[in-house]
């Protein structure tokens, strides 16, 4: 039902790539190029285990996934610039804004109103940028 | 598009209060009860705001309302009885089993291998006691 | 003794809107009118949950529910924007500069003396602004 | 307007154990204890730095500094022991239970619901405990 | 100097499963174990990445490691089952008692007196087990 | 084997303050004269306590009380100035830029991804600055 564990590790960083690019996009590509001259190893890393492994799992939808993400980093509120590109990535797997912004309005229930108004005030950030 | 805010407050106690025992069932009710003598104040403000106002808007399904939660508290790593609350609420709501897991897995990727860990154990507990 | 919950839903709002801006003063404005685009929804309940319902119980003094905010908002470190707010409502309603630098010193015990120097920065940053 | 800082080493633990004993009684005096034979060092510098100095500091009353205590561990949501030593060393200080009861409810905005219902649970647990 | 991404995945695995059995030894196997039923592949997972890629690492000596797992673990205070085996494996790799007991109390500066508190005292029931 | 408890406050303060210039450098001097004007007794105990007690015990060097800093503030993720302070600390007590690296790196696996790569983005900047 999982990927199959005798795949090669090329094909396990090859698929990470895809399905970074296919979330992510643009933004994703940025994060590994800063990268490149302090960690590339981490780089390869963040490839492999969160997109070649989880995010590659079918048990789960993508939109599901960013439905996650985005809540558990509003309710961090330590991550505003990974929050921001997971924000951008709901929409690309297929969230409305009116749903991300719903999750954002949520987490004030489990975090507090300062985790939802920050998270709120970077969603306002991203679709502004992606407006413009 | 949303609740009309002219609603009376007892409305919007009771629309909270058929939300929660939709939602949290017979776990939610035990909340409630519990704070009866400590703050019975605050169970009214638990079942009028985040259930009578936020879980009752349709701009997102419960489903994934429920993926939010589990996600964010798994993340928090500081509220295991809620965290089980809403693992079965997830369930309830109809979420699978498999489906709660996956969220709880990715979290790794943002919280760390030991927040997923607790937060996987809390699963196995509460899907032990539904079994039993 | 808590305020009438036969109240009508208007009267909250309205409860929750003075409240707000006897607490926070213009800084509390601005946070609502910035919702207005992204949450307007968000707003609402922002004025009638914590201003309408918690602020305005008469359980506890202003100037404590402000000491117990400046000094959560210093220890979760996460939360900068609503901290300055909150300095400068501390002092709106009647803290004095050194007992809000005192509450901000005493979370060095609790959260580490970087949680502490953030606050500590960011009261020199709301005096500064006051000063201006 | 602080102590003075000439005070000998000996006065500084001195006041610092005095102040403990002030403020948490019997259940600071455990914790102490608890410490001699992993670490009495740490333990001095508890009774040192935290009682010695900090709350030895005229600047601010002690049934404030307690509120503030009260929040941030309610907040933090990490620290249940000393969230119940600090409940009830902000009743010995001179604060109400409804008070108490009232800073932790009020971290429902700043952390959430489910770090206020923890905090709730753990001042019925002391109040219990003081009724018995 | 990292190793070989060329290795095969067999490889990376059987490298992980060593390299916890050295480090954690029984502790990490009874939660290799109780993943099982669970959470198979997050096991799997859990040996790869942690295991196979990032304490299989030459760039930093095993005893380094380990100091900066206890510090974290003792600092985020959420994880307390994680941080009483990162505890044991720091014996493991060559840390003495006194040093573990040294990086948690050091933790008092930078994540407050209560997580250093409850560091020390997981330490202290690790260390009564391990006389036992 | 720890410091002599009848040393005079005087030799305590100096003690500090030679270990602060030590480890933290003009970085180090920087944050306390910024604290002058705002919390002038603060910045007296940030150099007594973490310095003149906690950082001047033998029992553990200050290249793993380096690790362990960096391995904390990276976990938390909510203090980066800080961060950068102890990760250009932990240069001037011996640690390599790679094993700086390595340590951050590592905190992916106990904080996650964001922590660990808002870690790395801070490593950048100090290396950058560094250099230039």
């Amino acid at each position: 039902m999982h990927q199959n564990s005798n795949v090669s590790i090329n094909e396990r960083y090859q698929r990470g790539w895809e399905k970074l690019r296919e979330i992510d996009g643009e933004a994703g590509e940025k994060v590994i190029a800063a990268l490149a001259d302090i960690a590339p190893d981490f780089a390869r890393y963040l490839i492999e285990f969160p997109f070649g492994d989880i995010y590659s799992r079918p048990q789960l939808d993508l939109k599901s996934r960013e439905v996650a993400v985005v809540a558990a980093l509003t309710a961090l509120g330590n991550a505003t610039p990974q929050l921001k590109v997971h924000i951008e990535a709901a929409l690309n797997v297929g969230c409305t804004r009116e749903e991300v912004t719903e999750v954002i309005m949520q987490m004030a229930v489990y975090a507090g109103f300062p985790a939802a108004l920050n998270g709120l005030f970077a969603a306002k950030e991203v679709f502004a940028a992606l407006d413009a």
